[in-house]
């Protein structure tokens, strides 16, 4: 037997361009509910239908490993804030909990250990920026539900004298504009610059500062603006960079988690894209500076997504991709419309059959309109394209791990969410 | 920032005990339907619920990457024998192929090549051993249903004048003695051994041999004999590390995949255990035999599995771990019942509520009572430990790779099912 493959790949890493002594600079990067079902289903929504070939996504090109995402509670299946917790600290603990342990003591993330090292930070993301997962980096507290209380916190959750955060980037304006306590005005005492109207984003030239484009998150991206995280991972690391420390910074595809409740697969494509164009910057990023180590990494699956079901061997993607609304506004429409198909056809490149027809006026008739049409209009998506959903909640499936750049190395293999943390608190400390 | 974690895994592989100068053995292990949600939904199952710590299962402990399954069909959702083709050859086919392309000619597999290299060659199943995936290592057909044309290609389809497999462990009585043609005694005409009772495995003590213990496959692991698989990977490895040359074997966990398409979850749990068990020796076979490379991987998921449904946050194996027979033989022994919950509770560790017993009370009487019944216990059991199926069929998620020993390195991160062949095929020629 001759050896054909080993001298190629003797190691993956080691002999990469990126030098061994410790990145400089940390992008950590999770898709919210983005499990391995989401990931595949990308490549092949992604897929040039012009092509024999089956284009690999930005996800191939950086995976490693797995990780368990079970949380310290009476489950295996864990919640949006548990998981973050255990991505952010190292610590498992209950669902709910934001950086806190099962004793409802705060943990030290690796957020505010950057800051302690006198690394600049920052949290991205496509929900309100005091959501679960960005919370989790920032803030303490029992209750993700608390959301003024987290809020509060980024000014209040001082490190070393100084406030935790020196990018933040996202929607929640309702949290940080309140009556009884006007955070951004206190931001900007602070010294930050402040930016709500999202075509102002390339005026931010300077750090800190806030950028809140949404009352709470933002329109899907499907329905409105379909690259926003990209846009605000472009402006993130050109701010960033501009530093003399190194950075720290977790930018959070929000978003792909609530499509994947709403059990709306088009919803959810549409997120995924705008993560991976995300991800692809982050990647050129640490091409051009490869001092920088890119971590991509889900905090549990969401819905129960499966590419194919119903006992056929077919998942149609030109069905997911002729949908151009989400669900809930295209059952608005339709709670209005007289002619179902012209309606439906405003924001659907496929026609609806004669039995689908039927069953939206069904739906129609009944007694909530709007909420029967809502479910219908998913019905005949999922049908027709053979996506398949068990729950309107999450899954405990492993997660895809994704390195790159300086320190990818030690994510090969399958680890714990908090093995994930402790590496790069590692890098950080 | 200092560096923590780079000298521990500057290079999983490379520094370790294993040579680089490439594998003489090769154990191939497929665990058909085995997607991302079944090795997961293992690690919970078989958790010792009385430590605190959920154990690593032996996937964990040699995970490196996963793989893609499309075919080359009109559709991304591979079958048994198409992935089988990739896995074997390096060539993606259409849904039903037996290492045939997609003109149904002939492409060569990694076990043939093996055998024209001089080196061992063996086939391990538990399903009859001449079903799609053994198959298409070792034979030819346009179609996974032609039994009988696949049986007779194990004695016909000759590599350098020699029979192409020199063991044949599994089931199938039934397409080697054929009324038309009797293989078997083909077989012992050129100098197989043969057995038919397992009891009888430990006489096979020279090969070639060829052992069928079931007239078409085992039965599920859950109702007979939960360790067949392990039992004949242990004598597989033992006949095989006696030759002076290297040895080719593939083993499959055949019925991962058949409990998937029955949504039955206990099923699928105790076909893990058995191929699980048989990982680890196979992994232990490598660690007394370092010139040996262990890779594991799945054809494909199967069923839609999901750990968690319909909402809850929750999986509870208790449910899962207390149910001690498949579905069917349960449903049967149900339609001879008098007393539902006294016969349940004979195969079944936990009680039925009394809104479950009215529900087999009322399958019982439907026109098809073994049929209805047979669904109800499933719908009892999924429900009760929350597990979620989306389909009868196959889905089209990415799967794991595993690999352990000489040459594991070069299956670190994503890739195609054809690319794991052509880098074992790398090792071969
Ligand atoms: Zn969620
Ligand atoms: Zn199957």
């Amino acid at each position: 037997m001759k050896l054909k493959y080993s001298l190629i790949t003797a190691c993956l890493f080691s002999s990469s361009a990126f030098s061994s002594d410790g990145p400089k600079n940390i992008i950590y990067m999770i898709g919210d509910g983005m499990g391995p079902a989401f990931t595949t289903a990308y490549r092949y929504y992604h897929d040039n239908p012009d092509t024999k070939e089956i284009e690999s996504t930005i996800f191939d090109s950086i995976l490693v490993g797995m990780a368990k995402t079970y949380p310290d509670d009476d489950t295996v299946v864990t919640d949006s804030a548990a998981s973050a917790t255990a991505l952010s600290s190292g610590i498992k603990s209950y669902n709910g909990a934001v950086a806190v342990d099962v004793e409802k003591k705060p943990v030290k993330t690796m957020l505010e250990m950057a800051k302690e090292q006198g690394m600049v930070t920052g949290l991205v993301a496509t929900s309100q920026i005091n959501h679960a997962t960005p919370a989790s980096f920032a803030a303490h507290n029992e209750s993700r539900r608390n959301y003024d209380e987290i809020a509060d916190d980024y000014i209040d959750n001082k490190v070393n004298d100084q406030l935790p955060v020196d990018l933040l980037l996202g929607g929640g304006v309702r949290y940080f504009e309140r009556e009884d306590r006007n955070l951004v005005e206190e931001f900007q005492l602070q010294g930050y610059q402040y930016v709500s109207d999202f075509d102002a984003l390339p005026s931010l030239q300077t750090l800190p500062a806030i950028g809140l484009f949404a009352d709470k998150a933002f329109p899907f991206a499907l329905d409105e603006n379909p690259n926003r995280l990209e846009v605000m991972t472009n402006k993130a690391l050109s701010l960033l960079q501009r530093q003399d420390t190194g950075f720290f910074v977790m930018i959070e595809g929000s978003q792909i988690d609530w499509c994947g409740h709403a059990n709306d697969i088009a919803c959810a494509m549409a997120e995924m894209d705008d993560f991976a164009k995300s991800i692809a910057l982050a990647k050129a990023y640490v091409d051009a500076h490869p001092d920088t180590l890119l971590v991509v990494t889900a905090d549990h699956s969401t819905g129960g997504l499966t590419i194919g079901a119903n006992g056929k061997y077919k998942w149609n993607t030109d069905v997911i991709k002729g949908v151009r609304q989400t669900a809930w506004p295209l059952a608005m429409s339709l709670a209005k419309a007289n002619d179902m198909q012209k309606t439906w056809r405003e924001s659907v490149d496929w026609a609806l059959t004669e039995e689908q027809i039927q069953q939206l006026v069904t739906a129609k008739k009944s007694e909530e309109p709007a909420v029967a049409l809502y479910r219908q209009v998913k019905a005949i998506i999922n049908q027709q394209s053979y996506t398949g959903w068990t729950t309107k909640g999450h899954t405990a499936v492993d997660v895809q791990v994704f390195s790159y750049g300086n320190g990818a190395d030690v994510f090969v293999g399958s680890q714990n969410n908090t093995d994930i943390a402790k590496k790069l608190i590692g890098f950080i400390q």
